[in-house]
């Protein structure tokens, strides 16, 4: 069996890729901020060309996209989708070591994007750098590509894949990111939600005023806010917006199945991240499971306005803003709930409150029982000791529709990640074992496509 | 009359009252971050001293307070309440010059605490050097006190006045500030609002969390402040605080007739910070005039949480803080008032929420009538054209009450304050002409409290 061969050659080279990993970590590129895309598309690009693929460079209206090819063996083509583009590191005082300095530490590799996604994608070029070694050659067709506005909520990846349908055309696709839950079973993540990201914003006057002239009688751009934003949500959780929830699909019987055979993460979530409970009274099981992914959810992701500096100043602030993104369920879609959002401040009052829409997905999710999801959970097999256990939708957010939907690809996941690893967080890491694991995969999953 | 003298002085020798200003504002003295206020401390112990004052810099839990005397020709005697301690400078970048390098331009002299309220005390000192220059001593007996906490509602004051109450006693108090109103009328300003100021705080989780992890089923501390600032207030403007406005004391007859004589500030308050329109449908007059002063407030000074950089970041907070005011109106008291929001707060189920107390005071006023207050009017006359005018309460805060509840002292306010001084915003400045004019009216109040 030539996956011997593989593997042995991965276990001896394992150093090098982390180098790899290591070099293009260093290499910030913050999409948020537009900070270092450029730069770190070339040395994707670099990384392509060494290893023989026809690599490009091609413009988008925001950060570059690295499209990449090369012939294998057999006409059967795979299609890779990863990012180069990462999270802002802040809070940077809550970093051990520096974001933008990949670190080694006790079988783990720190900093930002070494899992999400920069470790991913090195993984996959290591699998490739196995069969290129002991055979020479790819054994199928070999397509990627990695664009740098994933953390953005890839604005300009949606019409630059239907303008390079021809170019992109594949059998299947492999998403960015995919690991082991906390049992250490691999998973399979058949589905994504969608997202809807703004800014609300308001401004009530041209200047701060001192709390003590203004509290009674003029406008305050924190309070305009705070309660808009009350108005979106309250504390029983329920999305008011009228018409929000008029596209959500309920889950299927097969969904709920799924799910059912999940573990109960209940407790895990409640150690790891040292909260006191759930919301809307779930405790756990089942209906926890089904709340976390199946319903759409409304999060503040920032609060700004005013001083916020040390101890008191007595200022009543003229501007105040909120950072907000919505996750959406299938058939859900980011320019409807704009639309509706749009309308629901307008009704309540609201019409000062300015959206700023920082960028949208839909939702997508690929058939559970499809012939390419099977082939990818049973590769997994021997690399784990167990197949990869199936999960009909996942929380988060990516653009996996126009893959879907466009191109008419099954997408299927697979990675690296672990519980503990820290995405969009202080500390981001990967497991060493973890990332020798999805090469061998991943090489596994290589040799079994071509011949399917 | 010796007045002429003394204005002659005055008028000659600006220049050097304005350099020892400018000295004064160029250190730093900022109460909510801790910052230079020993050393500004000790330059106003100097000014003093140079001044033939018995002068000491006394400890307390929290800065240092100045307190300084020289005894006159008569036995009466007058304190002058002033403080070192400014507002914090942000937002810096919209200052025209630095704030703590003194800026003079086209008449006005600009910095953080070039009015508030480093420039009433060395124009008051100028107004003394006038006498001392003229006639070699002072009228009466000059007490001052010069504390550095004022900014943050000066919560080692009070105490500090009763336990020097022997050597604080006077017949009459000048309080910190004052000044024309836009119609160029010198105003009396018999009272202040009181306040509570509090920090609001959330931590619901141990870390931030990825928002397409945690937004369904996990607590966000975003969201939870969110609902319980909500819960304090409306949009129409009612603080829900149960027992908020038990101890309100509606105004007097005299002090609607006090009022009713003032202009209607609408039109210059829409001008001068851009508002579109006031709260609770005001419109101006009277109401307004009677809303702005007599109507306790809840004002959100500052919100923090999350995400708050360029773009978007899908994070779900672990933490968010928000600052807020009280002002309070006679007979309200801050324990109170904290004590009731803390019972709404657990009352509402926010008892997730920490209320940090940053500081209070107690609302005082001294009588309109009082025999002190007239002469501080009248002694305006020739300096501004006309007698001060009667203002019964004012929206800010201060220290008042130790002064006329524990020393039994009437207060009077006169400063060189203008509509446009910007006090607590960027561009803090002072009109040089104004500044003229109030050391004028101290040299005049001086010599007629010395006959009083």
């Amino acid at each position: 069996m030539a996956f011997k061969k593989l593997d042995a050659w991965l276990e001896t080279h394992l150093d090098e890729s982390l180098e790899e990993l290591s070099r293009l970590v260093n290499q910030p590129s913050i999409a948020a901020q537009g900070l270092g895309l450029e730069a770190c598309a070339e040395m994707v690009q670099e990384m392509f060309v060494r290893r023989g693929f026809q690599a490009e460079i091609l413009p988008t209206a925001g950060a570059p996209i690295v499209v990449a090819e090369r012939r294998g063996r057999s006409d059967r083509r795979l299609l890779f989708y990863n990012h180069y583009d990462v999270q802002p590191p802040d809070p940077l005082d809550l970093w051990t070591s520096p974001p933008f300095t990949a670190t080694r530490r006790e079988g783990k590799l720190y900093g930002r994007g070494v899992s999400d996604d920069k470790g991913h994608l090195t993984a996959r070029l290591f699998a490739l750098d196995a069969w290129l070694a002991t055979s020479g050659e790819l054994p199928c067709t070999v397509k990627f590509i990695v664009e740098g506005e994933e953390e953005i909520a890839s604005p300009n990846l949606p019409p630059f894949v239907r303008q390079h349908k021809e170019r992109l055309q594949a059998d299947a696709c492999i998403w960015e990111f995919g690991g082991i839950d906390q049992r250490g079973v691999p998973m399979q993540y058949l589905g994504l939600r969608g997202i809807c990201y703004v800014e609300l914003s308001v401004e009530t006057a041209n200047t701060d005023l001192h709390s003590g002239l203004g509290g009674s009688i003029m406008p305050n751009a924190a309070w305009r806010l705070t309660w808009a934003l009350a108005s979106l949500k309250g504390p029983d959780e329920r999305i008011r917006i009228p018409g929000f929830y008029e596209h959500v699909r309920p889950p299927s019987e097969r969904d709920r199945q799924l799910l059912a055979q999940l573990p109960d993460p209940a407790e895990e979530y409640r150690q790891r991240f040292g909260i006191s409970g759930f919301l809307k009274g779930l405790q756990g099981g089942l209906e926890l499971r089904l709340a976390e992914v199946f319903e759409p959810t409304c999060t503040i992701c920032g609060l700004t306005s005013g001083y916020q500096g040390a101890g008191s100043k007595t200022v009543q602030p003229a501007r105040a803003t909120a950072k907000v993104d919505f996750r959406l369920v299938p058939d859900q879609e980011p320019e409807d709930i704009l639309r509706k959002l749009r309308a629901h401040l307008d009704a309540n009052g609201f019409a000062d409150v300015q959206i700023c829409y920082l960028g949208g997905e839909s939702p997508a999710r690929t058939d559970p029982d499809h012939p390419f999801i099977d082939l990818v959970c049973e590769t997994a097999r021997e690399v784990y000791g167990q197949p990869m256990q199936r999960v009909p939708l996942v929380g988060g957010s990516g653009p996996n529709a126009p893959f879907i939907h466009d191109l008419g690809l099954p997408v299927a996941t697979a990675g690296l990640g672990y519980p503990d690893t820290r995405a969009h967080a202080p500390d981001e890491n990967i497991r060493l074992d973890l990332y020798l694991q999805h090469a061998r995969h991943m090489a596994r999953l290589l040799g079994a496509f071509a011949k399917a």
